[in-house]
This record gives structure tokens, sequence and C-alpha cells, in this order.
């Protein structure tokens, strides 16, 4: 039976030792986040996440979710407890502003406990997950009425969230969407259409289910320019707020999936529902990217999640399971065997799983930062910086925590042997949870195109020339200081191979855009690399300033981090090779050759 | 509904073209496959793979297999069917010596049907690889009256056979094994204890099922110097060949696995159960590499098998797909989209797996043929150096194409997006089933320590030396040749980091023995790398000779083979990195650090 237990500590050093959480006192709920109260917070989403959520995920896995022959579905044994456990600590609202009844605290804590919760139990945490990102959209988008009548329900969870968008012949390419929205005359819209996917879509969790939908309104343009943004609750809402009748949406039946079975992935049915515009006509995807945003730092936090919790217990199993003996000599005698923690190619996976754990969660708070930097600073400039920093990083925390958030499973996975394929042993749940990670969302390889096609030229290359400069700066800052040359000096040549990269696209991309597409997922993963690459420096520098008062953390911090520089950081220049390799025999082929 | 087509065309211009498989006639067996009985061999292989196994493969996954009160287990609808016609094909039987009922035909012949039949249905095919396995370890160390009695029931399909390797205690580290042996004062003995994870352990498929168990014979050394083998047939087989009494071995329950569910993988409880020594007493282990060999050899085939099975499908629907427009203007400008081929980062991905799909069937192949040369020459040196090469070459095939196979799987996978993570759709069955050739038949963190600890350094490195010879041979003899050199160039980049390694190994690991095991993992993927790379050198020198007979063909073999070695040979350079990093950062935590 694995177990849990939510990585505080860790949390705690990189928002106060490294990045310096309460320098931000300036911004809106930052001050309300004392440092006592981060603690609190982040203890009592470890208690919620270790007690609650954990125990639920084998059962979860196990059960999954029954839909009935009147549409309604059932989630598994105990899920609606812990969701209300959920609801009732305020945890949803965590981030959301006190007037829709949230609690104003910075999003950075909301993706630290984000991180718990996708750990402890994957398919549960989806369903406040789809909450949080319906809300932001319509706090963004909605008119003051349509977040008067949604947003405090949804807080207190007494409602949750979905997102709409895809349709059996439409996922990626969402212009080919097919649902259909015709104005009623009074302001509403009935909307007609298939969509697939859905995760929450129906459940027995909460009273009203909010969704929001992407449809095309009668006459609008084809493609993506004809695609609006609509809120569809389950149950209509009186003026007065109460609930009223049965809205024109139901599930038409729940998918069979490798994983995530706790969550109820759904075919909605959409049967003249009525709707209600968000935002402006045929500006949907615009508002549909706030929601797309969220959600895909929140899936990256999932990779980081289960990469964690099955480290975690490829450790306690490396531990305890005593097979051969130490290369080096006998290190438990009085034992049969020693466990097998002692065999070098043990080790060596569970530090690069641990490396790169570390690494991610401070790539996702240092992120999720910039995120409330760019919502809640009063300075332009400052916003600016932060919004670029959030659009370059997103994919990469999308593309990169969640494919090597799965190999990091598998990883640890193959620490158990035979027993790691039994599902009993829970490992097998964590490998096909963490896989769904790499394709909703966006698949990776879109976070691969978003970030080279989108990202990296949008407004002159300036979101990539602010990183390059910052990690330069850092190294140049750091390079004369003997205990970080370990770190500094790995940096640079990532950096480099980076650099070089990205100088290659834009000589050989404008002319000949497949050769973009060709290195676009190794340039993630190469921007990926040098991100964590920077973390560990960053890492490395507040260990050593605070190696006095925790010397055994602090130098474990400090031997990870020189594992990910010798180890893990070298793989840049591979990636580079590939790159440069352009698109050539990538695209030679004659379809007919396949 | 995933759909699977052999590759035999291909395996014929290994065969023919690259491997020149006639020029081996002077060997037992080779002169009767001449090159229609090949074809013919082929044909009716990928027949029985395409028809009657493949379409039972879902199935078998969505069914599994059912244990009852009495201890019976049935297995998936067909499956008894499906066997039947394995069976009567005389499949069984292929490269068995002709004295015992088999065909006498080549192992290599034999090895590419398992390819068909690992592709078409993992679950299915282990019933009679698993009996292949135990007929080459009676034909080695069993008895003549063992090889009169077992063998030709099993080369017929009457009678299935196991390996009862693994006890709760005791994985990799067999010394730990608690199964005892009690003489009978017959020549017979007495197991009692208890087996796990014993694949094909019971099921309805035969009337017999002829069970190999290692135990410990009262009194015999502690560890693996006091390991015996065993014949314990589940029903006892009196004198005249007919069945007798149950024999006193039971399913104790069937295990509850991520994947192959069509196989029955079972507790087996030996309460006294009579069995006979195979071999010599106390020499078990030496019986059990026989089985261990073949078994690696056909589970790097597993690995080949999914990832060929997964590219297959994945290309279909990557051809059906429609999803936005290609980067260099319409293609499909009669649809709404242009099928998803035309993006590079889908053509990426499809040629990594074809890439090694191909290079990975050449080195089984190249592999099986030396088995054959090893077991078959007349000529000591020839007979020698073929068995250096198989010892040499068996730990690679397991552990990277097992490895990169399920990394294949998992990409084909994410070319459907939401769909691949539906199982209905198949791929995660690839995925699943995969993933366990990974673990069995020792973890592949055991096939790089057995790499790097046994078969490098044995004899003096003789058999690492005739390879790095043989492919320097090859670089020098080509070099020149300027159709080659997109070829041998970078072949000489890998050969040069795989020798460098080795070298370093030398330096540095004999001095402190965590150096080999820190980048034993490393070594072994640097040398599939290589070894790879070889085989891409060997079909680019046949496909150029055979450029006129079969232009567009041979030409994807060249583009093929340049992808590889433009994108995929490279990483020979970053696994060098890792393995010079030593063992420093990999072992120095405390324990307690975990």
């Amino acid at each position: 039976m694995p177990s849990y237990r939510a990585p505080v500590e860790d949390t705690l050093f990189l928002l106060n030792d490294v990045f310096g959480f309460h320098r931000y006192d300036n911004l809106a709920g930052f001050s309300d986040a004392s440092p006592d109260v981060v603690e609190a917070v982040l203890n009592e989403g470890a208690k919620l996440a270790e007690t609650v959520l954990a125990p639920l995920n084998a059962v979860g896995d196990r059960e999954g979710c029954k839909r009935h022959p009147d549409g309604s579905v059932t989630t598994p044994t105990g899920f609606k407890a812990a969701y209300d456990a959920y609801a009732q600590g305020g945890w949803m609202g965590l981030s959301l502003p006190e007037a829709y009844g949230g609690q104003g605290l910075p999003h950075t804590l909301n993706c630290a406990i984000q991180e718990f919760a996708s750990s402890a139990n994957l398919a549960l945490g989806m369903y406040p997950g789809l909450t949080q990102g319906a809300m932001a959209a319509l706090l963004v988008h909605g008119s003051d009425a349509q977040k008067q009548t949604y947003l405090p329900r949804m807080a207190e969870g007494a409602w949750t969230g979905t997102m709409n968008l895809t349709e059996p012949h439409c996922g990626t390419d969402l212009g080919l969407l097919k649902t259909k929205a015709v104005p009623n005359g009074d302001g509403s819209y009935s909307l007609t259409g298939t969509k697939i996917f859905i995760s929450a879509g129906e459940h027995d969790m909460a009273e009203n289910i909010i969704h929001l939908v992407i449809a095309r309104i009668e006459g609008a343009p084809a493609g993506t320019k004809g695609i609006s943004l609509f809120v569809v609750p389950k149950v209509l809402v009186n003026a007065d707020g109460s609930l009223g009748a049965r809205n024109g949406v139901s599930c038409g039946s729940l998918e069979h999936k490798m994983g995530i079975h706790g969550n109820s992935t759904c075919v909605m049915n959409y049967d003249g529902a009525t709707g209600w515009l968000v935002g402006q006509e045929n500006r949907g995807l615009n508002a549909m990217f706030v929601m797309m945003n969220e959600a895909r730092l929140a899936v990256g936090i999932q990779g980081l999640g289960q990469s964690e919790v099955a480290y975690q217990n490829a450790v306690a199993y490396a531990k305890d399971r005593l097979q051969g003996r130490s290369l080096t000599g006998v290190k438990a005698p009085e034992k049969a065997a020693d466990p097998i923690i002692v065999h070098p190619d043990v080790r060596r996976t569970l530090m690069g799983i641990r490396a790169f754990n570390e690494a991610g969660r401070a790539l996702i708070l240092w992120t999720a930062l910039q995120a409330d930097i760019g919502h809640r600073s009063d300075d332009e400039a400052q916003r600016r910086a932060a919004e670029d920093h959030m659009g370059l990083m997103t994919p990469v925390v999308k593309g990169v925590l969640t494919d090597k958030g799965f190999d990091n499973a598998v990883a640890a996975q193959q620490m158990f042997g035979g027993h790691g394929y039994i599902e009993e042993w829970g490992m097998s749940q964590f490998v096909r949870d963490a896989r769904i990670a790499m394709i909703y969302e966006g698949a990776n390889g879109i976070q691969a195109m978003d970030l080279i096609g989108r990202k990296l030229p949008k407004d002159g290359g300036r979101a990539m020339m602010a990183f390059l400069g910052e990690v330069q700066t850092f190294v140049k800052d750091h390079g004369e200081d003997e205990a970080m040359t370990p770190f500094t000096a790995p940096l640079q040549a990532g950096l480099n191979d980076l650099q070089a990269a990205t100088m290659w696209f834009m000589q050989n991309a404008f002319s000949k855009p497949d050769n973009a597409g060709a290195g676009a997922t190794d340039y993630m993963h190469l921007l990926g690399l040098v991100a964590m690459g920077y973390m560990w420096g960053r890492i490395a520098k507040a260990a050593i300033a605070a190696k006095a008062s925790a010397p055994e953390r602090m130098e474990a911090k400090l031997v990870t981090g020189r594992f990910y520089m010798e180890r893990i950081l070298p793989e840049t220049a591979m990636r580079l090779v590939r790159i440069k390799a352009g698109s050539e025999t990538t695209m030679a082929l004659p379809v007919e050759a396949f």
C-alpha cells in the first residue's frame, strides 16, 4: 500500500530561502501570507493530502466511476466526503479574490497545495482543479453578473466547473469544432453538439456543475475566428441564485481509460442546452486561453506530483527490500542480504528522480510567483516581465515536467522489480495516472509548437532574451565563487547550448518552417533542462547560505544539485545536435513509404 | 481496433541481403532452410500472427484469466483454440532437433516468428515462448530419459513448460531461495515451497505442464552454490508415457497485473511435489542460465514486437486523423484539415520508432544467427566467437530493446492524443504489455550489471574487443565510399565514445566498483546505440546494393538510417559524459538522507 508525505519543508525552503517570498509583500494578498500563515496553510494542505486524499487513491483506481441509465454518475467510495473536506477547508478559493468568497492568498500557495493534492490523489484532485480553471476564466472574461452568480458558489465548493473543448473530430485543431449556438432572443443561446474527454463532466459531488463550453454561433466565421465561449450550468440558476430546472446537457457515457479511473471522463451531449456568452462573440479562444494557461501549469504540477509520490515509495521499498550485497562490502551483516538502496544502479535511479523533483518544484513555484506578479503588481514593467516569463515557461512546465514526471514514475516502478507490475503495490497506478498529463491540455508536441511558434518569436523574442540574460547574469555573479563553480560551470555550458539552438532557429526556421517543427520538442526539453539547471544554481546558493542552520539537509541539496549538473544537464548537447540536424531526414519520406 | 501486419519483407531483406543467411548452409538445419522454405515459413507465421493471434489481443486484455476454487485456471475466450493452431502448425518445435519431434530449422527463423507472435499477442505468445525456454534447458541439461519423456510432447504442444525461480523474498538474488527438495530415496525428490510470478503456471490449454523449478536440496550449501534444478510435472508421467496422478503442485492465486492480462501469472505452491533433478546437484544455476539466455533474447524480441505493432497503428492513425494544416502549405485542400502525418513533430516521432525497429530487428536476427553458429558450427573458433557475441549482446538485446521498445510504445500512444488514453483504441494495452519486458527475466538494471560485471571482463575482454574490432573494420572498409559516409562517419564517432567508455571502466572501475555500478545502465545503452548504428551501416550497404531492384523501399531504408545516424546515435556522447561522472554524487548521500 503506497504512502505519501507532502514536501512541506522543501516547499518552505524554496519559498523562503530561494525565492524570498516575503520580498513581495507589496503585492495584493502577499502581506496576508505572513511566514506563519504560509507554514500553517502548507501544513493544513499536507494533512488533507496525506490523511484524506491519499488513502482514497487506490480505491478510486479500483472502483472507477459508474454511469447510471439516467445519465447520473457515481464517484468512487469516499470521494464525495473527501471533496467536502476539501471544499470546507476553503481550498477551492484559496487565491480567489475575497469579493467572491475566496481568501485572496497568492496563487503560488495554491500551486504548492495543488502539488500535494496531485501526489495524493490525482483523479480526486482534478475535480477541484478544473473548478479553479473555470473560475479563472469567469474571473477574467465573465460579466459582473456571471461572476456574482457563479464564483461564490464555486469558491465554496457547492458547484464545480468543467472545460468543454474537444469533439470527436476536433482536438488540437479547435477550428474544426461543430457545436452550434443559436441565439434564443433573450440574451441566452441554445447549444447543440457533442463534447468528449470532459473531465468531471458529471458526478455526485456537488449540486451543480458549471460547464464552460466553446461553440460556434450560427453564421459565425469558419475556423478559430468563429469560436465563442459559453457558460452552461447543469442546473439552471434562478434570479435569486436558487437552483431551477435541469438544463439540456447530460453525460452520454464514461470513457474507459488507462488511468485516473476515479475521475469521471465524460462524453457530454448538449441538446439545445441554454448557455450564456462569456466575453465577446467569436473571441472564445482568448477566454479559453486564460483557462488553458492556468490548466497547463496545473498539469505540469501533476507531472511533478506523480514523480514525487512514486519517488517516495521507491525510496521506502529500496530501504526495505533485501537483495544482493553491496559492491563495496556487506552493509547489513545481520541480514540475509543488503537493502537494495546500497546498489549504485538503484541509487542512480533514485538520485535522478530526486534531482528532477526538487528542481521541478522550484520551477513551478518560481513560475507561479511570476503569475502572481503578473496579476497583482502595480508596476507595469514588472508585470510585463512576469507575463513574458509565464508565457515562455508555461509550455515548458507542462511539457517537460509531464514527460519527465512520467519517465520518473516508470523508473520508480522499476525499483520494485516484478512487484512493480502488480497492481496491489500501487506503482502501476502512478505510471498509468501520470500518463494522461502528457496528453491533456494540449499534447506535449503542441506545447513544443506553442513554445517555438508563438512564445519564442513573440515581441521580437523578448521573453527568451530576458531569460537568457537572467541566467547569464546569475552565472557571472557567482562564477567566481568557488563553492558555486560545480553549478555555474555546467550551467554556462547548458546555456551556451540553449543560445546556440535559439540562434540556429533564428537563422534556419523562418525560411524553412519544418526545421522549427522538427526541432520543437528537443528545444522545449533543452529549455527545460537549462531552466531546471538555473533552479539548481539558485537552490545551491541558498543552500550554501543556510548550511549552518541545517547542515545535513543543505548538504543533501548540494549533492543532489551536483548530480543534476553532472548527469542530467549535459543532455542539452544531445538536444542541440538533434535540433541542428534539421528536418531533411524527418520529412524526406513520402507518406506512402510509411 | 488495432491491426497488425508482420514485417515479412523486411525480415527477408535482413536475412538475405544484409546477413547472407544462405552463406551458412554448412550448419545443421540451414540447408533445409532454402530461400523458398524461409519465405514460406515466414509467410505462414505471419498468417498465424495476423489472423489467429492478433484478433485475440484485446480480448485477452479485457477478460484476463480466471482461477477457480479448485485451483484450475481458465484462459480468455479463444486462447485455447489459438494455442492449438499454434501447436498444430508445428511452431513450438520449429528449431528443436528432429530426434525430439522438432523440425531442426535455424533458431534465427524461430526468433523471427517470435517477433510476429509478440507483436500480435504478447500474452498468448508467452505460453509457447516459455515452453521453448523450458525445452532448451532440458535439451542441454536433461538426461536422455528426461528428454525422451518430455520433449516430444512439448514439441507437439500437448504439454507446456514454465520456469520457477522467484520467491516472495527472492528475485534477483537467487541465493536467498527457500524452496526445499528432500530426496525420496528412489531418485526423485519432494519439493516444498512457494514460487511467485510464474507465467503460464496453470491454464487450460494443455494436458500437462512441465515446471522447471530451482530449489535447495536439504543440507546443500547456502547461497547460489546450493541451488539445484528440478523437473516437476503438474501431472505425473507413467513409464509408458501416459499421464498418471496429479502431482503436489497447484496455483494458489493469480496476480492482478498492469498488463499481459491474457497470461496467467501464478503463485505456485509446491506441497511435497515430486520432482527429478535436471543436471547435477547444486549446479542448478548453470542449467537455469541456458533457459535464461534463451528467454532474455525472447524478451528483447518482445520489446521490439510491441514497438513495431504500436508504430504500425500510430502510422495508420497519423494518415487518417485530420488536424491542423502543414507548416509548408495545405496538403489536403479537399479535406477540412491535413492528416497529422504532415506535421514535423509527428514525423519525428514516427521516424524515431521506425529507425529503432528496423535496426532492432537486425540486431536480433544477427544475434540469433550467432546463437545458431554457436550451437551448430563444427569450427571451434567460429563457435567461440559466436558464443562471445551471444554473451555480450544478450543483455543489450534484453535491456535496450525493452527500454526503448516501451518508450516507443508510449511515443506511438502519444500520436493518438486523448484517444491514446482510452482503452478501446488499444494503444494503452501496448504500453501496459510492453512494460513487463523491462522487468522480467532480470530487470534491466540487472542486465546492465551482467554486461559490465560479467560479460565485459570475461576472458580478458575478448568479446568486447572482437565487437569493437568488427565495427572498426566495417568503418575502415567503407569509409572511402561516398555513399556510405553518412553512415560510417557518425558510426566512427559513436564507436569512439564506446571505446572511451570501455577504457574509462578499465581504468576506474577495478579500484572502485561503484563506478561500474553507477555507469552500468548508461554503458548498456551506449553499446546498444553503437550496435544498432552498426546494423544501420550494414543495412545501408545492402540497401545501396539492392537499390536497382527496389528503389523506393531501399531509398526509404537509407533515409531512415540517416535519421538514426543524425538524431539517435549522437546520444552516445551523453552516455559517455554520464559514465565519466563516476559514482561520487550517486553514492554520496547517507541512506537516512533519502
